[in-house]
């Protein structure tokens, strides 16, 4: 099967679980995913829920704290390392999907480099799906996409006051 | 805690991918959710992934067929009865969670009627949380919802000539 690469960005909810349905659908047929979560270190629900699936490894490469304006060295060092491990994972062909939740936000953050990234994307074996999740996708990545999805909000119950709650966003 | 109505519409790819992931996160908290999904009735390989999360039954409404123009008497009484099945579920409180899967799809196709539909969401139990999806979403849903995302289409790998993968699209 050849493999493509799939971007879900925008302001909207449901980015990153739209790749995390797509991880289920693909652990039903048997397919194996890797998930590395960027920027994120927090046990949310879908960690626990994902140690009930088979064939699915997840792995989050962020710090608990969540990156408010300008990212710590710690941020930077994280990050580099986590990069480094996800282009020996996308080598490996361990796994038939690659999902790099976030990734959009490490690279408009600068915490990896958009040039580098692409070239890592360029080099993947043909069989692997990659799948980028984040808002401000940056536009050499829409580029090279072979599927582009804009998750744009139209309403959100936020504004309402309404906060993340365990089960729903977290 | 407080159950809102999340929509999620629009012509690109991700809506039922995501209520799923919802759903994965929703049992990995330990909710319970309910999917209904209507005008489907294929074994999807998330039905294969499902088996394994406790706390998440799925039901198929439709037929094995995909509806292409005007639906037949067999779908006008599928839909009827299906929604009959959904509105005790809604209030069975059974559930914490019910994805109704492609119901705006069933409304535009005018298999199940607005008014009614939106009756049934309205006298929901107020802990239960609604989510509903399908491309096509009627105005008066997008109203009464509490969070809309719209997945918009800004490249597709169909337009390639990919068809839908299993493990991926199916």
């Amino acid at each position: 099967m050849e493999g493509y690469v799939q971007v879900y960005t925008g302001n909207g909810k449901g980015k990153t679980t739209a790749a995390f349905g797509l991880a289920l659908r693909a652990s039903g047929a048997g397919l194996k995913v890797f998930i590395g979560q960027f920027c994120k270190g927090r046990n949310y629900s879908e960690l626990k829920a994902f140690k009930n699936l088979p064939n699915i490894t997840l792995k989050q490469f962020g710090t608990p704290k969540f990156i408010m304006g300008k990212p710590s060295d710690e941020d930077y060092t994280r990050a580099e390392k986590a990069f480094e491990e996800v282009k020996s994972i996308i080598q490996s062909g361990k796994y038939d999907i690659v999902i790099l939740d976030e990734a959009n936000i490490a690279m408009d953050m600068g915490l990896i480099s958009v040039d580098d990234f692409i070239d890592a994307i360029k080099n993947k074996p043909d069989n692997i799906e990659i799948v980028i999740t984040g808002r401000n996708a940056p536009k050499e990545i829409l580029e090279i996409a072979d599927l582009v999805t804009e998750m744009k909000e139209i309403k959100h119950y936020y504004k309402k006051g309404v906060h993340a709650r365990v089960g729903i966003e977290k």
